[in-house]
């Protein structure tokens, strides 16, 4: 079951890669292959993720750190997947560099908000484009620990998805591509925004309705 | 037969995910197989549209539900396909996430206006870029009977494709690919439309000939 | 050397449908097989340009029309790129729709100017950056020699291409690879022309050299 | 060892094609071979670099002409990449035409400066998002020698990259990926500059904390 999930866990990279979410070795992907103690296979630090291997995926155990014999170097965010794992209960975490996303969380703000789009319903859960999808940001951290504190404390239930500062976003979900879903919503909604705010179209603050 | 336009749906939902009209699982496609009683094949619920192969499409009567004794489940938007195969007497049907078309819907209005643009002439029927063409745009809804009678009272004869505000748009055609290509024009003449608008670039009002 | 000739036409074909050149089955190629009398291979009309095999090409007269017994449909615009091969003498023509050049010729005006930028040098002959290149824009029309004489009027000696308002462009060259080549460049210096505009930046008017 | 340089080389070329970076046959990549006396592994001229094979390359010595008995053209720009060579010691360097860079380039001033965004990591050697980038910007040169020395004096210690106004970027590292992640990093920081530019968003001055 585990290669079999490791396969499927290449081939979801290289598809955000060729979205265009792993520019310049950027970004990086996990699975959770057991629960209780944590064991999950992370890919590696500094290689392009649209050319991951199986093998290439280094299991990790719940101090991030790879699982002996193996000495390999696990993404340098290791830990906040982990994090993710224990807070969610997911089965799945990706990380993307996400240029709207990213050049829309430099305004400022504690959030992007989404209103009255239909892929909001995109992320699990959500079942209709009526009212609005708030996707926290939260500032940028080098410290796993604190950036993990960040994310934990600022995710809400109907968004499965934080985005860091300047930097990307940490989406998760049920199974891998649910994951990779979630972070391609992000962009997408922040893309629409982009456009909207560009064009100096305000999305639409309440629900109205056609007369048929 | 059937076969074969299943095939050829299969790729034409390829050719429009790679385009970037199937983002997050969204989009769908069909192809009408009987017309009476009728028949049409039906893209599947939740998958990513650009992986489809021809076993994959479920036949649908004229209640939107699977043929028995297949229990699949078609996308939600079947009932729309019905619908707009009876009103248009039309052979598929396309409906895809159209970004730079979802950002101008939200800017209000019933319709997009392209004004003399040659691509215009992409839509079947129309043979000059020469005046103007509206491009109806209706309310979303998560009831289909309603969403459907929004699409089929807006839609205009010249023009084979109805935007669904926030959320993207529903095309056909008389045959699998002119409905694809159909969902395609909506796009490009939106991407004008919003390059445009962007530029402080007003189309053309009247037609102007240069002296020749 | 004719086959050889068509094989790389589609090859070129497919390079400009992959940038997105000729989108909704528009846009077309040809070659000059002959030159007195003279004899061109033209793509076909109303299929993907993306998909030609050297054996759809059409060979036509000067007239423009299919060389009996071929009696298959050549693109619309066939009679242009005959009048293009008689003015200007060259060797293949590329017409494609291109989405920033054609947003910013409805701008009005009678050409698109780019300045001081190194990629000028891609039209054959332009050896340095320093200066402008003016890039005629003519009115529309679907009167092919009216269109004929408003491309060959407005051609400029240093710019082997004319705009189409609202429509795209024709590009020619001493070579398939060099039309093509042409054609791409056109719309990256109508891409920077966009990004300079929307971003507030004036392209210098003048060279500016810096202190060495 | 050589051989296997030129395929990482023709592999590197071919990527950056794809990104965009090399269209109208511009850009161009070289290797090191031998430190001393000079030799390096240059593309040929007016190619198409996303179909490069390794017996393409042209061995270049300290003059930047080919080691004879070759006498194929390497590209125009051959001098400055053993410029580049001499005065960093890199192993590699690529040049590209990034669209986003270069429209901001012709904004003028002498430098882009990102600012907070974790993708400067993507520069070797700079371990934090905090803080500021500023990559230079120098004026388009025809001559090598002078364009050379414009380069050589602007170059900044923690940015393995420079800009030339209207051009493009050259790139270098320690090996061919990190020259081509270089180039790569250079255009995705500019481009988020570009969109929070026309977004009307300001990149923060400061490192700015959240509370945990």
């Amino acid at each position: 079951m585990s290669d079999h999930l490791l396969s499927q866990l290449a081939g979801e990279a290289a598809r955000l890669a060729q979205l265009g979410f792993m520019a310049c070795t950027a970004g990086n992907v996990s699975v959770l292959l057991e629960h209780q103690p944590l064991v999950a296979a992370m890919s590696p630090s500094g290689v392009d993720k649209g050319q991951l291997k199986p093998a290439d995926f280094i299991r990790i155990g719940a101090d991030a750190k790879p699982l002996p014999p193996d000495t390999r170097k696990p993404s340098d965010e290791a830990l906040l997947h982990v994090r993710i794992y224990q807070a969610t209960g997911c089965q799945a975490v990706c990380h993307g560099h996400l240029p709207h996303t990213t050049a829309l969380s430099l305004a400022g703000g504690q959030e992007l908000v989404s209103r009255e789009v239909e892929m909001q319903k995109a992320f699990a859960g959500t079942t209709t484009h009526e009212g609005a999808r708030h996707i926290p940001i939260v500032e940028n951290s080098q410290d796993m620990e604190e950036l993990a504190r960040f994310v934990i404390a600022a995710r809400q239930p109907a968004v499965p998805a934080v985005i860091v500062r300047g930097h990307g976003v940490y989406a998760w979900g049920n199974s891998i591509r649910e994951a990779g879903r979630h972070l391609e919503t992000v962009e997408w909604l922040a893309r629409i925004l982009w456009l909207c705010r560009v064009g100096g179209i305000t999305q639409p603050q309440a629900h109205a309705r056609q007369q048929s």
